[in-house]
C-alpha cells in the first residue's frame, strides 16, 4: 500500500484505538492471530502497571520475568534519555564508553574467571553465540540440553529447548541431544530425597555423556534454576556434579542465565547460589531490565583465548548497542547502590518463602512451592497423592478451565499472574516492596479458593 | 569477580581511558581479538561522527549501513526520550501504541497485499522467522539461497549467507541449498548481456528447483540488492522471474531487505525499484535507523492467514519494543515529512551514479560502478581487461594492501569508507545533502589514485 494520509494522526488514547492499528497490523509471538485480544497497557511504575480503562495490576510476572528493576526506575531512564541524547547507535566494529563500562560492570559480577562480554540482542542470540563457540573451542559437534528446558526462538535455539515450543518446528537439528535434569516432584528417577535424586541426574548425565561419546560433546547447556518450565531450584550438589563430569571429558558448561541472572535469585547469577563457575553464561532481560533490548554471552579465558587469533565467525549490527549498554550500566548501578539483589534474596528467605508455604497449607490445590529470590513456583494438582496436575490454561475463547479461572480471579483483584500449565509462578519485580509482596500473596490467597479441590 | 570499588567512577572521557575497560572485558564480532584497537566513536551528528582526538569522519558507510536518516535526528532522539519517559518496555502478549503505529506505517508503505509485522530485535532473528513461517506455510523443508549472500549470524541464517563467513561454522543445515544469482561483472553463466544473464539466471534457478524437487522448497530467500557481497544490483526482469518462478511451484518468495529497505535504494522497499511483492520481507537497520535494537518480518495474507487459528512457534522478549517502536514511528514519519527517500532516490540518479562513474573513467583501478540510490559500490581491479581483484584487506596488525592504504588515504582526508575484500562500498546516509556526497566524491578521487595500477 502506499496511502500515507493518515501519517501525522495523533496516537490513539484509547484501548479500542490502539486495538484497531493492532489487529489490522501486528502479528503476535507464540499465538494463533484471530483470537487474540491483546490489552494495552498505558502506563507503568515500580511494581504496578495499568490499562487505559484505569485498572491498576500489581506486576507479579515483572511482564515477561524481566523488569527485575521495576517499572521506569527513574535512574535508568534518565540514562537513557542522556545517551540518546549523546549517541544513540554506533557500529559494533567502533568502540564505545558504555559498551566498555557495562561489560566491565558485568566481568565484576561474574562468577570466577569470567570476564569478557560478547553483547547481543537477546536472549537467544546470545544462545546462540554461546553454542557457536563452545563448538569452535572444542572442536565437537554435540550440545547437550535438558528436557524440561527453554533457550530461546531461533532454529537452533528452539532445537535446544526441552518443551513443547520446540515441537512445530521439530525437524532434527543435528548436535542436539537432550536429557533429564533433577525434578524431585515429578522425579524421572524414582528418587525419593533431594540427595537421591541429585545423584540419580548426574549418573543420568553421565551415561548420556558415555554413549553419546564424551569426545563428540561440546557443552552441557543448561538453566541453572529451570525457568519457565517450573522454577526448578536444583538439588544441592547437582550443578558442582555436571561441572566435575564436564571438567573430566573436556566440555564445556553453558549456563542460561537469561531468565535466572541479575538478581531473580537472590545473587547476580544463579550459578553463585552454588559457587559453580561455567565456561559461559548466556544473559539478557534482568541485564538492563529490557528498557532496551540487550542481551550477551559471559564468558573465561579458555574461550576467548581461543579466538585471539583466529577470527570468531559471528556478530551482528547492534552489538554492544550504545543505548542499550547505556540502560545496563544505570540498571547495575542502581541495583547495586541500592542493594536491590540483596533486597530480592531478602524477600525469598522472609517474605515469599513463608508466604508461599503458609498458602500451600491452606490450600490443598498446592502440590508443591518451589523458588527462591523473587523467583517461585506453586504447582496445582487435582489430589496431592496423586499429583494429577490441573488442566492447563485453554486457547483464547475457548471454555474457561480452572487455570483460566484463577486468573481471573487474580486480575480481578489486581493481581497480574504468570501461569504456565498447571503453575502459578511467582515473579514480583526485585524491587518489590514487601507490602506489594504481601499484598500479592493476599490477593492469591483468595483466588486459590476458586480453584482448591471441592 | 566480586570487586565492585570502581563502580561509581564516572564514565572515562578518552579513547586510552575507554579502550582500558574495552580490551579487558569486551569480546567483538566477527574479529581476532588480540590486535583489536577499536576506534571509540565520541559523538555524531547528520553525516560525520567524530573520535576523541577531535577527528571527524564524513560517514560513507552509514555506520553499519543502518543510521539512513543519519546521526542523532532531532525527532528521533525527541521521540526515544519521550518514550522513555513514558513506558520503556512491556511484555510482547500485552498492546502498546507505538508499536501498533509502527506496524501501520511500514504497512501503508509495503509493496502489494503485504500488511502484517512482527516485530524482533534485528535483522537475523527476522530472518529465523521468515524461514520458519514459510516452512509452516508450504509444509515443505528446503530454503533456497543464494551464493554471494549474507542473511544474518545465527545458526540457521548463516548457513543461509552464501559467503565465506559460512565456512568456520558449517556442519550442514538440512535444507539449506544455494543457487548462483546474477553478476554479470563476473558472471556464472558465461553472459555478455544483462538480458543474457537475467535469462540465464532463472533458467538455473528453475533446474535447481527441478533437480531438488519443487514439492520439497520452502522458499527462496534473496537480497533484492544483494548488499555487502557486492551492492548487486538485478538485471532488468530477473526480479519478476523468480517471482514467477515461485509462484508456479507454490514456493515463498522472501525478500532479505534488512540492508536495502527503508530508503537505502531510492524507496521504502528495493522490490518496488522493480514492482515485484514477494511474500515476506525481512527487515532491520533502516526501519528506525538502529537508534534503538529493532527487526521484523512483514507478511501477507497467505503467511498470517495459516496462523490464524493455529499458534505459530515462535518469539521473544523484545518483540515489539516500545521504545524501538517509538523510534520507528518518528524515524519513518521523519523520513515521510522531510522526503528523504526520495532525496536518496535524487542522490542516486543525479550526484552518486554520475559522480562515481566520473571516478571510473579517470581510474583504471575502477572495474565497475554498480548501484542505485546511496547504495553503491566500485569493484578494484589490477587489470580491466582480466578482471583480476585488487587483494583484500589484510588482517590487523599484517602487512598493509592496496586495499589498506585505500583505507588510510581515505581516513586521512576525513572521510570513513566501507571497504569489502576488492571493493569500495559508497554508503552515505540517505540524508546527506549533495554537497557531503561530493565532498566524498572529492576524497575517494584523491584516495583511488593510491591504488591505481602503475
Amino acid at each position: 500500500m502506499s496511502d500515507h494520509q493518515h501519517d501525522t494522526d495523533p496516537l490513539p488514547e484509547t484501548a479500542p484505538g490502539i486495538l484497531a492499528e493492532d489487529r489490522a497490523h501486528l502479528f503476535y509471538s507464540w499465538s494463533a492471530q484471530r483470537a487474540l485480544r491483546p490489552m494495552p497497557v498505558a502506563g507503568a511504575l515500580g511494581s504496578y502497571f495499568w490499562d487505559y480503562e484505569g485498572n491498576r495490576y500489581l506486576d507479579f510476572a515483572s511482564q515477561f520475568v524481566h523488569v527485575n528493576i521495576g517499572h521506569q526506575h527513574p535512574k535508568v531512564v534518565a540514562a537513557i534519555q542522556r545517551q540518546a541524547a549523546r549517541l544513540c547507535t554506533v557500529s559494533p566494529a567502533f568502540g564505545n564508553d558504555q559498551r566498555a563500562r557495562a561489560a566491565r560492570l558485568i566481568a565484576e559480577r561474574a562468577p570466577g574467571d569470567l570476564d569478557r562480554v560478547l553483547f547481543t540482542n537477546g536472549g537467544t542470540d546470545a544462545v546462540e553465540h554461546a553454542v557457536r563457540m563452545a563448538r569452535l573451542v572444542t572442536g565437537r559437534p554435540k550440545v547437550l540440553a535438558a528436557y524440561r528446558s527453554y533457550h530461546g526462538a531461533s532454529h537452533l535455539a528452539l532445537h535446544l529447548t526441552g518443551d513443547p515450543r520446540r515441537w512445530p518446528v521439530d525437524t532434527g537439528t543435528a548436535g542436539v541431544v537432550h536429557f533429564f535434569g533433577p525434578y524431585l516432584y515429578r522425579t524421572a528417577f524414582h528418587a525419593r530425597t533431594e540427595q537421591e535424586e541429585a545423584q540419580r541426574a548426574l549418573a543420568h548425565l553421565e551415561q548420556v555423556i558415555a554413549l553419546e561419546g564424551p569426545g563428540t560433546v561440546a557443552a552441557v547447556i543448561l538453566e541453572p534454576v529451570v525457568g519457565t518450565n517450573g522454577v526448578l531450584v536444583p538439588p544441592p550438589g547437582y550443578l558442582a556434579g555436571v561441572r566435575e563430569l564436564c571438567d573430566r571429558h573436556g566440555i564445556l558448561l553453558v549456563a542460561d542465565e537469561v531468565m535466572a541472572g541479575f538478581g531473580r535469585t537472590g545473587r547476580w547469577f544463579a550459578v553463585q547460589n552454588w559457587d559453580v563457575v561455567p565456561d559461559l553464561i548466556t544473559f539478557a532481560k534482568g541485564v538492563n531490565s529490557g528498557y532496551v533490548p540487550l542481551g550477551g554471552v559471559l564468558m573465561g579465558p579458555r574461550v576467548h583465548e581461543a579466538f585471539a587469533d583466529r577470527p570468531y565467525p559471528g556478530g551482528l549490527t547492534y552489538s554492544g548497542h550504545p543505548l542499550a549498554c547505556a540502560a545496563a550500566v544505570a540498571a547495575i548501578t542502581a541495583m547495586t547502590e541500592e542493594r536491590i539483589v540483596e533486597h530480592a534474596a531478602w524477600l525469598g528467605t522472609e517474605v515469599l518463602g513463608p508466604g508461599l508455604r503458609e498458602l500451600a497449607d491452606r490450600h490443598p490445590v498446592v502440590g508443591e512451592v518451589r523458588g527462591l529470590g523473587v523467583f517461585w513456583a506453586l504447582e496445582l494438582v487435582r489430589d496431592r497423592d496423586t499429583r494429577e496436575m490441573l488442566p492447563p490454561l485453554g486457547p483464547p475463547g475457548g471454555p474457561p478451565g480452572p487455570m483460566d479461572e484463577l486468573a481471573a480471579a487474580c486480575r480481578k483483584r489486581g493481581l497480574w499472574p504468570f501461569l504456565h500449565t498447571n503453575r502459578v509462578h511467582v515473579l514480583p519485580p526485585c524491587t518489590a516492596t514487601e507490602q506489594e509482596v504481601r499484598t500479592g500473596l493476599e490477593i492469591l490467597d483468595e483466588a486459590l479458593s476458586v480453584v482448591d479441590p471441592r
